[in-house]
């Protein structure tokens, strides 16, 4: 979560995702990455461009996809055995999720206000 | 400044106006004794109401007069020099202001939301 003052001038949007998904700076680093790309891949690719261990990588995969940013779909080899690609979510539905926690932390914060 | 996330689903008035003036915790402290008080009050009777030492509690003053968020009103002594004595603005004028910053945080980042 990112520290943060209502008086600030400036918001970037990382600081926004973070805020929304409670993303760690490699799940937002992949995020980008995956949303960039507009396309399946595998995670040979991920690791070839976060400079993070596997593991790393691998958990923050895992943690993108419990937070349903991204997509993940099962490769069955010939010879048995399988592996993932994965793909981000559409920018416009995640744009919509941050905009819906927004108002409702908007909710939350005016409730609070008004109720002091 | 305070971590948040904006699927929180409770955010306590504490954490709205460390959020909003980017208060200490015993400025926290000190302003809400203050706004109790609802009169002014000389340095003493926080110092003895505040675990902290003389020297925090009169930099947290300080800091809370120059966020406008206090009032400070001297006193002279009938043999010469002076000392000061402390209120808090009133509720609804700090409401206010947490609302108008409130308010321009949230226009900055739906900016940066759709900008993105």
């Amino acid at each position: 979560m990112v520290a943060i003052n209502f008086a600030c001038k400036k918001f970037p949007i990382d600081q926004v995702l973070k805020c929304s998904f409670d993303l760690s700076i490699s799940e937002l680093e992949i995020l980008k990455i995956l949303l960039k790309k507009r396309g399946e891949c595998a995670i040979n690719e991920i690791v070839d461009r976060v400079d993070k261990d596997r593991t790393t990588i691998q958990r923050s995969m895992q943690s993108l996809y419990k937070k349903d940013l991204i997509n993940r779909h099962q490769i069955n080899l010939d010879k048995g055995g399988y592996y993932f690609v994965y793909s981000s979510k559409s920018k416009d539905a995640i744009k919509q999720r941050i905009k819906d926690y927004f108002s409702n932390f908007e909710s939350v914060v005016i409730k609070e206000i008004d109720g002091w």
